[in-house]
């Protein structure tokens, strides 16, 4: 039997019908538990990003790996983590102010239980109008820019930096390296100690004792060890992607999320196969090849779980609804033989984050738990 | 005051504070009268595919123009407009055998009702499998692949289309030339003439009296007449977007639907705005430019409605929540003086159909009024 016919097969009992994404809990909780390790042999906070997966059943695996701390994206996120439980957040992204009422509020439930809400800023008035509405219950964090050049004070700019800090209380300086997705594998490793000296220095002149704080997949799972910060905050490893597999971060054995499509029609002739996967699934994130803008590799279903991605079946085009897989027409025997419409494949993404958000809704294990995205009931 | 300054002052009164899709209403229904009205002269049925905007508020404005039939994508979209009393619709997607099940009941259920759940395939099989379900109920389309090369049977394939066509009783041919979406402007006319050509000589291999069916926006938009077919299914057209425009196929003053963003950071010294609104808002569509790519630009807002588009200001960089504007530096002062953080800006979209599909829930007009997504109650 053909692998992708073989993995149909397998996919067939799990009762999917349309796009959807799986994930592969043992790998996922096996990201989990090395990230988690790493951070405790390095005496250092994880605080993983979870928009991600966006996810609180995910979520759980991570708690129940001894994460107590985690980053969001949006106040929304917050809030459907702060629901499942989780008292002790970051939100990463620059305060809006016009939600910073929701946020004070979502603040001070955190703080009775415990627990508390980090916001970001990069501007005095930032930080005097969140301290104006949460008082000294929210951890406030001032953004670096530390070389990738998106928002933030920069490293070397001591005069701001000083102007910053002195206007409210901080508990620390925090950095997103989010050039290190663009940096070769062995430069990772320097990418990291380099972030680490700009945190360093941009701490120096402020003159106060902050905590530092970091986080990007690619340099936090190249380095050994976390040394010189209190917290990394990196978030796609959980899952890992086809971006990360292309810059040699990780191998085919550590993706953990796929795109289960069914197929909708077949052309041998053509070496192609068309699905019902496209845009509105997977994002059009591409990686740039030879061969032009691929948006996906489909991947075998192994009896444990994922298997090895078949780079020989890329997802190469793309419209808001449909994917074409172009299979080398050689070896469509191999691959495609006894693939028919209806059939399922398993579409590795390029960016895990973009396409889990797009799923809007639960996920499923290979097992077919569900994983609920929200909780039903108020936590908080 | 500033332009931007001025368009925050202008969205100040409309209750946003997080991204949020909005719609010029009065521009929309220009879009749709424009369309209508070319249809209706060219003895046509406009099919408008309803993907772009998947809402059934901006649906309503096409019935108020006189529009019964509409194009789908996906079956929960079918069943959405459904639910909103649409009785005429047509899948354009090659059906999926494993939702055709519930295609089949949604079929009987419009037909009861006097209408139609018309289905796409490009099979013998599959026009059997959908015939045993939907009997006599179901108008069945096959899909010719006229150029755009992404699904169905080959237009100069008249062994194959006349095998498919004999397969089952067929309503007509159909097809979308997708490829027009790369293609010259000056050029769109002609290739409208020539899908036209493609579809009749298709029709002559079926040896059969079928109804021709194609949509694109750029060809639909760009001949003067719809002659040669007997339905258009165009659906970009009612928002117009960024990659329409760079392609000449619509000016600013067609451009109907943007997202709302707030301002999250401001560095006049680098002539730069951070805005929250980042790929799960605009998605990652992008144009192609001498300068790198673009995501989207700033807008202004006129006293009636969207004012002229700012390519002086285009979103360059994009995380995922988070928006770089790069604005001409010597601009600043004419553009964005005034605005700061907490204030709101338009974006224009490079992809509205994506845009939109991120937006996920509601949108609004830009006088406030709520655009449902889904109705509440099942009408059919």
């Amino acid at each position: 039997m053909s692998l992708l016919a073989d993995t149909a097969r397998r996919l067939d009992g799990l009762g999917f019908s349309a796009p959807a994404v799986v994930v592969d809990e043992r790998r996922a909780r096996a990201n989990i538990a090395a990230m988690a390790a790493k951070a405790a042999v390095s005496g250092v906070r994880l605080r993983p990003h979870f928009k991600t997966h966006d996810n609180v059943g995910v979520g759980r695996w991570f708690r129940e790996a001894g994460v107590r701390h985690a980053t969001v994206s949006s106040l929304a996120m917050a809030e459907r983590f702060a629901r499942d439980g989780w008292r002790d957040l970051t939100l990463a992204i620059l305060v809006n102010p016009r939600e910073l009422p929701r946020l004070a509020d979502l603040a001070w439930r955190l703080a009775d239980r415990g627990g508390a809400l980090g916001l970001t800023v990069d501007t005095p008035e930032a930080a005097r109008a969140v301290r104006h509405l949460t008082g000294d219950t929210s951890p406030l964090w001032l953004k670096v820019d530390t070389g990738h050049g998106r928002s933030g004070v920069r490293w070397d700019d001591p005069t701001r930096l000083l102007a910053v800090a002195r206007s409210a209380s901080f508990a620390g300086l925090l950095t997103h390296a989010g050039h290190s997705y663009r940096a070769p594998r062995d430069e990772l490793p320097a990418l990291f100690a380099e972030t680490v000296r700009r945190l360093a220095a941009a701490r120096e002149a402020t003159g106060r004792d902050l905590q530092l704080s970091l986080g990007d997949t690619p340099t936090c799972t190249a380095v050994e060890s976390f040394a010189g910060v209190n917290e990394v905050r990196p978030g796609n490893f959980v899952f890992f992607d086809l971006m990360q597999r292309a810059a040699g971060v990780c191998g085919d054995d550590r993706l953990a999320a796929a795109l289960v499509c069914p197929v909708i029609g077949t052309d041998p002739s053509r070496g192609r196969l068309v699905l019902h996967g496209g845009a509105v699934h997977l994002s059009r994130e591409s990686l740039a090849t030879p061969a032009g803008p691929v948006f996906g590799c489909l991947g075998a279903l192994a009896p444990g779980g994922f298997g090895p991605v078949l780079d020989a079946a890329a997802v190469t085009g793309m419209s808001q609804e449909h994917g074409i897989v172009s299979l080398e027409p050689d070896r469509w025997a191999e691959l495609a033989d006894g693939l028919n419409p209806g059939d399922l494949v398993l579409v590795h993404p390029v960016h895990a984050c973009l396409t889990c958000n797009l799923q809007g809704t639960s996920m499923r294990t290979l097992t077919g738990a569900m994983l609920p995205r929200d909780v039903e009931a108020e936590a908080v």
